[in-house]
């Protein structure tokens, strides 16, 4: 049997690089992670689907190797001048804003239309996303991730080892490695909360939502109310694809 | 004329190094910084003084070679079981402790004896130091410093550039700069704000305090009430030579 009528979604990450299947309903039906994906790749998984669209984000790697066995068979959708948003960008340099931060801003306003909404990634980078109750994404910030942080720790002075991250549940390390775990974590968690807290007293009734790979570790430490949702990123993504195709 | 009965303070941090002069009364007299500093560097800058007695910390260098011309001169402490201190270390690996931090907390239950006091020092790391009521040291935290962070964006991805640190005066950064300036800059202040509220929660009555480099950068981002102290580092390692030398 071949499922029909399916959306490819292609999320190229500085770390990661996802792939992604929806069905007609914005069901996530399939999503494998690669390393390194290669078009052979994309090939094979698609080979058991019938596809309607794709559309592809990357935030640096070069893409178009990447969709050429893939031009001649479905309407391919990147990020230009002609794709169309559901939310609209107010933004001074859009033509460097990263596609998975507007993929991120769609998803939240999906979420909670109308309403002003701030999502963090915390993924490579910890990036913060900023939609208001006009459906207005407005920016936000790039800070290092969890990993850059540890790693930065280490290769940044003379003798800080570099530590494995791992959930913790005090506040005040009493080791060196105690410390640094306190110091990125709580530090990490602290900062999501102060952020949330100068948003909230600008833009009333805030909903923040946390996505990417390090948001399970982190959410426990965070004391403002949030959401976390996996896969923001890949939804936002689907949900752009989607406007799109029924636009045309 | 020749200053007599000086203090000599020496301070090895992971990007500068500092040495300084204080009198009987604890007034830093003099003070000189160096990107790498020489015994030659020690013994024309004392020359002028009459030296009572030395304190040297380091984050890593070696020092013996540093301080080996001034040996025979005057005693030099360096950190090790026989150094008194005025405050009781509670912490787990105290031999792998950071001199500079034991001389902050050192300097900060100086000026809040019997007092909670945390103290952040905003150098190449983030660290944060607590002394309770009871004058013991309990640990604490360490996070990258404001250049690590700009640094680590720029290396650790593919195409965020290297940005330089000025001050800034929105949250909600719209454009890639301007954002990486929030993330960094309102994110570490938003790291600080949240820390503070932790231990505040917790340790009532909290005194804080900022030191190092970027503490001018940071502080005024800060929204809790906190100290901005110049050189704690050394007026610390200056208050554990007087209480060494007054012990003699």
């Amino acid at each position: 049997m071949r499922y029909t009528n399916m959306f490819l979604v292609i999320d190229i990450g500085n770390t990661r690089q996802k792939v992604a299947l929806f069905d007609h309903d914005g069901n996530l039906v399939h999503l494998e992670q690669y390393a390194h994906l290669l078009p052979t790749d994309l090939l094979s998984l698609c080979s058991n689907y019938e596809l309607e669209a794709a559309i592809i984000s990357s935030v640096g790697e070069e893409i178009q190797t990447l969709i050429e066995p893939l031009r001649n068979q479905i309407p391919i959708f990147t990020f230009s001048e002609d794709l169309k948003l559901p939310i609209t960008l107010r933004y001074g340099t859009i033509s460097t804003l990263g596609t998975d931060r507007i993929a991120c801003a769609v998803a939240a306003q999906s979420l909670y239309p109308n309403q002003n909404v701030l999502t963090f990634q915390a993924g490579t980078c910890l990036v913060a996303d900023f939609v208001n109750a006009q459906n207005e994404y407005l920016g936000g910030s790039i800070a290092p991730g969890l990993m850059l942080r540890f790693q930065s720790l280490h290769n940044g002075t003379h003798r800080l080892p570099l530590v494995e991250p791992h959930p913790i549940d005090f506040l005040i390390g009493d080791s060196t490695q105690n410390s640094i775990l306190s110091g990125v974590i709580n530090g990490m968690s602290a900062e999501i909360d102060g952020l949330i807290d100068r948003y909230a007293s600008t833009f009333p009734n805030l909903k923040v939502i946390i996505t990417g790979g390090d948001s399970e570790l982190l959410k426990s430490s965070i004391k403002n109310s949030i959401f976390a949702a996996q896969n923001l990123v890949l939804n936002g993504l689907y949900k752009i694809l989607y406007f799109n195709v029924s636009e045309v």
